[in-house]
């Protein structure tokens, strides 16, 4: 009866921040329906957080295997057409292996595994079945990214001379220093994170970034990593110099130590005919920088933009995507009312703000019209 | 058995972007579940429009009369708990009064009526009712709004002495200048925008937006208004001078005459000890002015800030919440692949990604560890 | 024998900053030689500060009846041919009449008197002589503010509708809230500041800016001023309501109680066809906003200018104009050595620091060329 | 008599870009007296440009020979004091060290010398002599630049851990893919800009930046530079990997090929405590960033700045020191109409402004005082 794509999610419960990602992520368009899936290790625990978000608990499984048993029993039009892998990085490659090889389409959170290796077979699951597979690079999601890549591929900076892309963020620094904290911290060891910290988190980002917008592939790299300490075992931070041509090459930057950074991903792109700037922190605005002319500033939602990056903005120009988190907000004051929960006042505007308003409406015509005198608003 | 909330909504069907907004915010938090509603005048439109955005259509209704009547018949836990009016404005009054009347929660949108007076007599309503009204004054739901508001409460500005809001957009220039453009636009026709484009479109942002973050109640007005042209019946561009008491001035700009401007609304209050400062073109900057100090700049998600405004953030600092919409935009393409519909490769990383960017970590590691030396990457 | 223009100055000894912007400015283009002046009110002091920087005392003169009698009995290739008038608001009138009607030209600091009446008698003996007169409404000399009007008056962004302007300072509100430290302020004694605080200060400067940028003249006003404590006698914030016509409206906000801003003086002006918007404390960018186009930043020193802004850009792109200052620095630096003065070794940059330069350029090119390694620097 | 540096220049005749900025730096602190020098290898040409500043020609010289000679045989209160050498690069070395050895205070342009050799020569004069010498990496006079300094070395940011300096130019990319263009500049040219372009200029601007404000020596680099073109003798861009000590690393990016990029230096200094961040283009900026705490934006002329800093600002906080720049304009067009030579009346203010403002002034008071009416102002 209804065309929305049923989604199941492996991950992404309790406090989970990527869960909440994904689930919105997936309402945005009308275009799927969470249907259930494995939340939690413990099953309870699965159960009790379909609850909190509002799911039934009849397709919640208690693993893997039995959501794959349990789903293809059920008529093709009620099964589960697409899972997200959002579990801990070393599960991506089972349970997408898994999946595959039980025909699901999948979505994966990067990295997409925890070696090249596993990737490479992965990739060769892939071949073999026919699905639709893909890697939650989200930054390429943006409108004015996916702008900058089909400018590029227009032709419209020429010939591509040099590329350059920084991912600054800073928070390890509050622990790289003491050596019993750092010991909490899973991105930091080996077991858990992999062969790499600052790389395998937030450089592969730049990596597939620059290969999205640019369309160029890296040939070659030279690395220079730090670790700060020596019983510090994965980078935290990390320099890769590119070559893509013997014309073109480029560097990546990355740091987890970047003392006060946020999420400082920034893409510079220059070639013959001129240079494209974006930053992840001001994704609104794409820079175009030309020899002799001013800087253009785009911006999502113009008809100057391409389809691609029209396609990805729901909002009329001006309206920056976080209105709709704006909006979500006043939702959720409305919510903690309804339900009767401790709340803010402020959380959202009441009838008596649309009264005021009303009454500001006609007292300002009535003063112009008055010849621009002083009328006082009702109290 | 789930403790989400159920939500109708009145109007919003069809291509409405408001109706977007409203589904899309009302999933954000997992606390709404959209049950149906009156999405379009035409009942087979609605209908047709539900299954659009996959709902069932058993609660889809004629109008708001049969919706409240067979609402009302449902047991209460089953029953829609609250209406989101966003209908044309004239219909705000109405459908709200009879919502009220019939015990149902509102979440209307904004102006909430076409007259001051109308908006009086809802608020009687309400009085007598004992339910929740919120009007969808948006820009309120912005964590850094948030944040300007709890600390103007705390005193953090001292006593206020200067409040200047502007909201400029420059949309209606394209139109205002050929009269017969110019007829065909609602907001500058008297009979569907009532008696202001300007100011009751925009100007009303800034009125509630300077109430909501200052606290302080205007108390007299003073306006000047442009209509350009004689045959133009509505503002579309107006300077309001405020007075908030003897000491404390103020000033709202408004225009629809500011050419090139989208949707510039820019708040500033000052006090006796410092000023704070929020664009709503890069909404996660909240400056802090102060005599002889560094100016700050407050971003959301830090623990520096309010609990109000806290709540309102979902992910950790530095992530722009329009990161929602680029991870939106990429499930949207993914459903497009598994719908075989049209799309274009770029709308979603593959496994091909997933799979450069294990080699791409790998051969990092691999040339740090060498001595910084050219490594290729497979191709 | 040389071209050099021979400037003499009235004010601007001591510590006053108004006479260093003058001095320095006088020598930007090589046009001017500062022959001497009336610096202070006492001789003896006058030529101590003539010394100090570094003129002869042989024209330093007791007052400016003294200057004027003894520069007139020079022959005209070496009497001095223009005056600066930089003495408190009061002598502006008497002292540039007195000058006007002895034939010399002169440039008067604003406001131009401190009454309309004044004014106006001064313009009358401007007719009556046959020199130039300029007033130092110095925000009109910036490449930028230039472009700005040459584009207006070029029809770039058509029939203007629309003019904003802002200035906003606050270093009045470390002072207006404590009546002992308010009377120490000049600029709120009606005495030596006559009817005016802020909107005499920097109202005046905002109202030349839109004069001279749109083109158009302000026809009818309406204001608002602010006083904050009833025993305070001047303005210290002011809006202003403008009429150009009854098509085109304007606004002008200034104020000294902005707390924090330190001189945030900006110009908004839109037409038919654009809009241009230039900040003062970012003065090298010039916004041109229009329908459906990406914004257009425009920089100093590009061909894209019009001759009078490229006339007041003295180096190539990307020099921010206060890279003189920052030679500057370096200058007074070395002259500290020289003198043996006490100084920082950070004052400037030392031939060690050039030998460092050409080792790493030349190791630079030796890795390089070496292929990718590391190479250690002489340490 | 006079107390000012008696100052000589090598160069900076005709349309030279550097010799201008000597000049005004020179003249900014009333410290220095420009007396002569050599312009120009034709003495006659030297000569005319000498007048063209409004200098005497009796110490304008053939050579720097004849400079020698003659000022030596001065008594030594008239002598040249300190001699500024802008001549092209190659020049700088025998010029210097002639100077040096015959007891000239020295402030020469940057790159020092053209080779490694020649500098440490010129070293070991100036050990021998008992002179000041500067070198002039400009970007060091900013007062926000030595404000990042002296923060460092006060240990507010704590021990630094990671270094980033980017200095981006586009200007080579209109000439480097046409061959012959290319072969008209003179940076490309290996016989006049010695073994490097992009890092003889640019790379060691950023090198000696790194040096200045972090107060580290680079032990260590590895280089990968691009040249483009096989026929391409010189580097037009290069990334270098800086090791300061095996905890500390940082990176050098320097390009002429970052099409459309003005003069994009940026520093980024990262440490345990804090990040300091500054860009050339915005100068008045330096940005605090610490974990947890709002971001701080220093700028210059206020007391929480250092001395060094402070020493550095001639003006009020607000006051872009580009302010200067805009003065000197308006007395560049003033000096056009004294000399009656064609000019723009947009040049400068004239009288006409001044009684405007006048009337404005005391119109605004009239309006505010009636009770905020219209009030016309003279036409």
């Amino acid at each position: 009866m209804t065309s929305k794509i049923k989604l199941g999610i492996l991950g992404g419960g309790g406090d989970s921040l990527i869960g909440v990602l994904h689930r919105v992520a997936s309402s945005m368009f009308d275009r799927y329906e969470l249907i259930g899936g494995v939340f939690n290790p413990e099953l309870a625990e699965s159960k009790k957080f379909a609850k909190e978000v509002g799911l039934r608990t009849d397709r919640i499984y208690k693993d893997v295997d039995s959501l794959i048993d349990a789903e293809k029993k059920l008529p093709e039009e009620e099964r589960m057409q697409v899972i997200s892998v959002l579990t801990p990085n070393f599960l991506h490659f089972p349970m997408a292996k898994q999946l595959l090889e039980n025909g699901f389409n999948v979505i994966c959170e990067k990295p997409l595994t925890t070696t090249y290796e596993e990737a490479k077979i992965l990739e060769k699951s892939l071949q073999q079945s026919n699905t639709i597979f893909a890697v939650t690079y989200t930054y390429t999601g943006y409108p004015m990214v996916r702008q900058m890549r089909e400018m590029i591929t227009a032709g419209e900076i020429g010939k591509i001379q040099k590329v350059d892309v920084q991912y600054y963020q800073g928070w390890i620094n509050s622990v790289i220093h003491d050596k019993a904290k750092r010991s909490t911290v899973w991105r930091l060891d080996p077991k858990r994170a992999g062969i790499s910290s600052c790389v395998g988190d937030i450089g592969t980002h730049a990596f597939n970034m620059i290969e999205f917008v640019s369309g160029l592939e890296v040939k070659e790299i030279l690395a220079d990593l730090n670790y700060l300490y020596k019983d510090n075992k994965l980078d935290i931070d990390g320099t890769i110099l590119l070559r893509f041509s013997d014309y073109v090459k480029g560097i990546i930057r990355s740091s987890q130590i970047a003392t006060g950074e946020e999420n400082n991903l920034t893409v510079s792109i220059y070639g013959e005919k001129g240079g494209l700037k974006w930053e992840q922190e001001n994704p609104n605005c794409l820079y175009l920088l030309e020899d002799g002319h001013p800087i253009r500033v785009l911006k999502p939602g113009h008809i100057y933009n391409s389809k691609l990056s029209l396609d990805g903005t729901k909002l009329p120009p001006g309206h920056p995507e976080g209105i709709f988190d704006s909006m979500g907000n006043i939702y959720k004051g409305v919510a903690k009312a309804i339900k009767k929960e401790d709340y803010n006042p402020a959380e959202f505007p009441t009838i008596r703000d649309g009264v005021r308003g009303m009454d500001f409406i006609e007292k300002t015509v009535e003063s112009h019209k008055n010849g621009n005198v002083w009328v006082k608003l009702d109290q």
